[in-house]
């Protein structure tokens, strides 16, 4: 199958585009760079040293025998990306190809907007190229679960059967989203499932959890096929960045009291669901959503389980809460269909926290620790970016 | 009260602006005319002649005595929107200032990017320079009933109470947006409900259904003041279009077999909604929604209603749907929040039309019946504009 991976040389489209390429897809990847550049704006760096996208696929050739092409350009220009999609001609389209830290667009208006202008033009290319070209190409869009917000009542894949007045509709499943960037999600869902209405669209949206992970089979083949590992306030997510704090013996930080609940997710089952959802494609006309995330975990709950594998002392500190959201809050959430598909969740073990133990390690000299603490407040509106560049020695 | 009407040079924003003020409101209207250039790009115009910005609200003074400040600038640029909500200082801002027509936003790519880009980030920026500068100023934001689509459950004023698996929550009422147009004031309802958790902000969200009508009592007072008209296949709404048909004696043209429903209200209700929204404000923190219509018809009805109080000859002709919708399809909206608070329904009656049928006649020689018909496809991904300008005594 020709699949197009769009932000092709980020944390999961890179693992991605190597776990179709190695199963025998024709892979092609796109980017423009954003999120190195965000690194740049920040003054912060991967954890994990990563090559460039030439080397990386360069060396992907070197170590599998396979080629991965590449488009290199922004999908905010809708000539590029209608050029690209002609060129290449997918069957599927994995999107990827969008801002993704809800801090980063609650820094200030000019990220907000950047935000929501990236994430939502960039979609409407990608459908207009093909509803233009190829009506038939199966759009594999990310979202996420911050879309649904804490409601009371079990999170549905996407629509939910509403009785109502003694009457019935199968409706899509009301959200409220938790950053201005999870609006962004929400707004492109919107507009998909539009797409499919007025144009035969076939899409399947994933709403995924929190990703934690390092590697997959294929980035550990070669140190030059290696994926980015973020840990700063802004990109790192929770368990990652907690794993690191407990190497550098520095407190586990816990926003608010951590009763918080988030779905979270394997890198490796990432790559894995994004390989079934494009081999299983939605119909013409279907808006398909599935909750993309294998467990459930309160913030508490994964600084407890880091802390206690830690070979070493973890202590745990509560912060104050950046962001704002509910605490001691009901969250059940409906995760059946990707193993209805063949999904063999990888759960959360000791073993694969014992491997970011030793991951980070290894990179220990590479920590900016002035760079993991949230700086980012959602009351504000005007945020500074974190007080970066200062030590990457800082663990020495 | 201080009240900044944004897109106050606009066929709502300008009576609303002039019905505040004839109230004795401090009132403020914000423009960039972009709505005059739409006029522009697609060769027609308004079937009243409609004076300039200048000339109106020189004109009000004269006619009332009252001063109308006026801010000349886009939306889109945040450090103008910061400026003027520092200098005017309102307590209120009513927000007409966006695309508005659904078909405009299904011509092609560049449209719908248009029209999401323009309505989403220039209400992004009004919400921030409220968040900036000040929280208690309350946002009136004008949606559409259109983002409801055509649910098979009754329309709840913007949130649901849903029972699911035996547990409760009121919920955000799930949206099936009609159009790139709909789907803008979708994600821009998304973002003020997220700002109003994040923030505190006090937000009115009305939702409004296809308005009808030329005068208001105060445009009535001086030509000069009198609001735009419109007729074309792209910005006309669909009673007043029928209205120029039967007096040119051309076919009322009903989308295909007529029976999808509309929620209607008359243009005096409108203005009157927006006071009753402005002098009753929302709490702190609270996303409140109405919906600002008082009378629910079918295309089919609303053109045999035109053609039965037509004098002459009316004929009802059923051409090819260019959206995409139901019929026969289940509408029953709930609106009652504004009558609650004070809104006493002009309904369409005969007299309504009869005096449409005189503002038409009156302004025949200006129809560009070449205009008329639908030329957007919903489908299409490239459609032509109106082919305009043939003959401006088309009817003569």
């Amino acid at each position: 199958m020709r699949i197009l991976v769009l932000g092709g040389d980020g944390y999961l489209g890179w693992p991605t585009a190597l776990h179709l390429s190695a199963l025998g897809h024709d892979v092609a990847v796109n980017d423009n760079f954003a999120r190195r550049g965000y690194d740049v704006e920040m003054g912060v760096e991967s954890l994990v040293p990563i090559a460039t996208l030439e080397e990386r696929l360069s060396a992907w050739t070197e170590v599998s025998g396979h080629e991965i092409k590449s488009y290199i350009g922004d999908l905010c220009d809708p000539a590029f990306v209608h050029h690209m999609v002609r060129d290449f001609h997918p069957e599927t389209i994995v999107h990827f190809g969008e801002q993704r830290a809800a801090p980063y667009s609650m820094i200030d208006q000019a990220h907000a907007v950047y935000t929501q202008t990236n994430n939502v033009v960039g979609n409407l290319n990608v459908m207009y190229a093909i509803a233009e070209f190829d009506r038939d190409i199966h759009l594999v869009k990310l979202g996420t679960m911050g879309e649904y917000g804490q409601p009371n009542i079990d999170i549905e894949e996407g629509w939910l059967e509403v009785e109502h007045k003694g009457r019935k509709d199968r409706m899509i499943y009301p959200k409220r989203p938790g950053s201005f960037y999870h609006c962004s999600k929400v707004h492109d869902s919107h507009n998909i499932e539009f797409g499919c209405r007025i144009w035969g669209l076939r899409a399947t949206d994933l709403n995924q959890g929190v990703v934690y992970g390092a590697d997959t089979e294929q980035t550990k083949l070669d140190s030059r096929l290696a994926t980015r590992f973020d840990y700063d306030g802004v990109f790192g997510t929770v368990l990652n960045r907690m794993v690191i704090q407990a190497v550098l013996g520095h407190p586990l930080t816990v926003y608010g009291n951590g009763s918080q609940t988030r779905g979270l997710i394997n890198i490796v089952d990432t790559v894995e669901c994004i390989r079934l959802a494009s081999e299983n494609p939605a119909d013409r006309g279907e808006f398909r959503v599935f909750n993309q995330m294998t467990e459930t975990m309160s913030i508490r709950q994964i600084a407890e389980t880091v802390a206690a594998e830690f070979p070493g002392e973890a202590t745990i500190e509560y912060v104050e809460n950046p962001r704002v959201e509910t605490y001691d809050h009901y969250y059940k959430v409906v995760h059946t269909a990707l193993e209805g598909l063949g999904l063999q969740p990888t759960l959360l073990s000791t073993t694969l926290i014992d491997h970011l133990f030793d991951v980070v390690e290894r990179c220990r000299a590479r920590v900016d620790t002035a760079a993991i603490m949230p700086t980012v407040r959602w009351a504000d509106t005007s945020n500074e970016l974190p007080q970066t560049g200062s030590a990457f020695a800082a663990a020495g």
